[in-house]
């Protein structure tokens, strides 16, 4: 079994397993956590997109182990987006999350899917195929906050 | 290849590849992103340890993939632990850490090793081994936090 694979099957069983389990005492503990993981996430995926675009040295190895990170990250945020975290702490998460919340599951599916993206592109080691893959993971960042976090 | 080997596997890609690439623009986004991934451990080790405690009801695929997300953040908090990021933003790390390295170090590696046992035991599925890793992993932040954390 390839990394990917086996990857590929954490993913599945985290998008299983998670949504039952994601309680949070507090909305200030469900806001403070969906901020630290996109930190996390954007942390990883800001080393990944400078190996990218040339701005750090192309290193494969390290464009895939910060790639599983972005993966993992990239599933965990939504779950602490549950009714009732409007507030209660220092958010920008705009109101139309919960009034379109159609809108906002595509627009995270979208990211999770570009991200599973990446994570492939990161195996082949062809720093063009991330490059592309990164591209397309940041423009789906940018949709979804540009809809859902206010500036 | 069982999960448990795969995670492993990536586990040492994520230590080998990491350090190079952890670099951060600003002492304050090391500090923010060292807390970002401090709360999210926190968060995912709570939930096995609510499972492994009785406080939640025992469910094996959500050990799992909590304790997967531990494993991969418990090896992402340190390189954000330069010279350098003593200051620069609101934190509790206390001296010693860059005073004392190797104690640092060592006590860091005490929880990796303790999370490592955890993975393994939740993939048994026994409570028993669960709960049993978990108080290890508990003792082993704790430690950290006393030496290392300011009140």
């Amino acid at each position: 079994m390839k990394p990917f694979v086996a990857v590929t099957a954490l993913l599945a069983g985290w998008a299983a397993a998670l949504p039952a389990a994601a309680q949070f005492q507090k909305p200030e503990d469900a806001i403070h956590y969906r901020q630290s993981v996109m930190t996390v996430m954007a942390t990883h995926f800001g080393r990944v997109n400078a190996m990218a675009t040339g701005k750090m040295p192309f290193d494969a190895a390290a464009v895939q182990a910060n790639a599983d990170i972005v993966a993992m990250m990239s599933k965990l945020p939504f779950a602490a987006f549950g009714d009732g975290t409007q507030k209660g702490g220092r958010t920008k998460a705009n109101a139309e999350i919960w009034s379109q919340p159609d809108k906002f599951k595509a627009a995270a599916q979208k990211m999770q899917d570009e991200v599973g993206k990446l994570n492939a592109a990161a195996k082949t080691g062809s720093i063009d195929q991330v490059k592309a893959a990164a591209g397309a993971v940041g423009q789906s960042c940018k949709a979804c906050h540009d809809d859902f976090r206010d500036d």
